[in-house]
């Protein structure tokens, strides 16, 4: 069974978010200084986010709605209209930042794209996925783009049958344990575990060091070489 | 050429949808009413959505953000802390309003399945539509959803390219002539127009009446009768 198709997550897997996420949080708790103290106030909206996720989904827009909604309770009826109009400022930052590719990316990208079918697998808004993708410049490399509202055992075996040759010869890349490592494997998958600095509260898992389709890579562009020895292995 | 697969819009084609956005449109201007005069803050509110269409996409999270922003232009730096929170709380209820089928839609969807494959194709926040989808019960007669930033001729190729046998076979259906009939009937798909008694200004266009592809049906019951009459024609 040879590799066909690999599934590349997108946010701190092929570009920089958690780190403009965690900046925005950090001019949020500034913005706040004066009702509330830091720490219960990152506690508070990562509480406020979790219980928005069945509501709002993921991605900038609803969080920036659990910004607005957590500082009003921070405040506890106190004018902060100036704060608001703040947090929205700093929500359209997010939309229109710069994509910033992570080292290695773009080489590594057009390589796989010659050998593999290559398929985006990413959560959060789809316009701004849609988005980061053109400003990426790797749009041409990728033969679907999937958009999904959770990334689950489901998922995966619907996207691989789709677009590819099933889970067994498919292999699915990405910075969440939780997310794109547990989920692939039990669909079938291949996955490689390439961790990014930072790790959103809601995605840590610890990864699955023992299993035989799994493997944790210190970086990007180490994706060829893994997939050939998996290709090997499997001959 | 026979049709093979049948697209349908989802909001206000097969549940109501403007109609929920007009209600709470109502409850922001009254809100607002010791600031600004209904009129023109309807006005600034469709200004300042389609200023961060580009940005937000369609949907429920991006239409409350923009009812912030607005509340906020309107009320001149006074104290909208409360207004704010109402607005956020219409938004969330927005998300969470029971999903009810339009006159005629359940039993016809039933039958359509039974002969054409169909697609359900719609804008708006992914999680959203997905959760309308459940709710409607309607999600068994689909062979696929695609949830899409935004209609145009290349997103009805590839759609009908992807799970019919082309735009040619394909026939979609909607109610916005903007988004659902002129870029279907560009691709090369037949088109049946099915008016809601609300338009969203930004959707609004002129029928193509004399398009030999295109139809105005007065009801979603009379899709199987226009269908057949389709490919009666073609044959």
């Amino acid at each position: 069974m040879s590799i066909t198709t690999v599934g590349l997550d997108a946010d701190d897997t092929l570009w920089h978010n958690e780190s403009i996420f965690r900046l925005t949080q950090s001019r949020f708790v500034e913005l706040l200084a004066a009702y509330v103290d830091p720490d219960p106030l990152r506690e508070r909206l990562a509480e406020v986010e979790r219980r928005n996720l069945q509501l709002y989904g993921y991605g900038v827009k609803g969080f920036t709605l659990s910004m607005i909604e957590t500082a009003m309770e921070a405040a506890g009826g106190a004018d902060i209209t100036p704060v608001i109009r703040e947090i929205l400022a700093a929500g359209r930052e997010m939309l229109g930042h710069p994509v910033e590719p992570l080292p290695g990316v773009e080489e590594t990208v057009g390589a796989l794209a010659d050998r593999y079918r290559l398929v985006l697998i990413t959560k959060g808004d789809l316009l701004h996925q849609e988005n980061k993708l053109a400003a990426s410049g790797l749009g041409g490399h990728f033969a679907a783009v999937e958009i999904v509202s959770e990334k689950d055992t489901a998922t995966y075996r619907r996207v691989f049958a789709r677009y590819g040759t099933g889970a067994a010869q498919a292999a699915m890349v990405g910075n969440s344990v939780r997310s794109d490592i547990l989920p692939a494997l039990d669909a079938g998958a291949y996955a490689a575990h390439i961790p990014y600095r930072l790790t959103w509260a809601h995605e840590h898992a610890e990864p699955p060091v023992d299993h035989p389709r799994f493997a944790e890579l210190a970086a990007f562009a180490d994706l060829p070489g893994w997939l050939e020895s998996v290709e090997r292995r499997a001959a």
